[in-house]
């Protein structure tokens, strides 16, 4: 799993749109606070591998696209442990 | 915004793995418990017109497949309404 402190410090970017605490303020962006680890890294490379796509997702496309895979660890196993 | 007692109906499907209460037990599925109304219709919207693809995307094109706009429409505001 990934390091959930260094995931907080990548999350300083994701904090526009998914809030501070991960409860998006945006009604078109989904919460992430306490959301599934393992979902969460899946979707995280769905963007980066341009998988998914509609809505706002080419917003995602571009975020996602300057993570590294252990950048998507650490944010996923951080956003999970957000109680 | 949906009817949110049609959506319960509706989510029994759902609730095998999104949980009965929106809590995924399955780590790979995401928990809806709460999410952002507009998001779910997004994310259902995109997966119905097979535009999010990669890891279980599948599974969830097939679900949506069989969802009208109403259903999707309750959906989403049935899982925004639980606290």
């Amino acid at each position: 799993a990934g390091d959930i402190e260094a995931g907080k410090a990548k999350a300083a970017v994701c904090a526009a749109c998914h809030g501070a605490d991960g409860m998006a303020v945006i009604p078109g962006y989904p919460h992430l606070k306490g959301q599934n680890e393992q979902y969460l890294v899946s979707s995280l490379n769905a963007y980066k591998a341009k998988q998914r796509n509609g809505g706002l997702a080419a917003v995602m496309q571009a975020q996602a696209a300057m993570l590294s895979d252990a950048d998507i660890a650490n944010l996923a196993a951080y956003y999970a442990s957000l109680k």
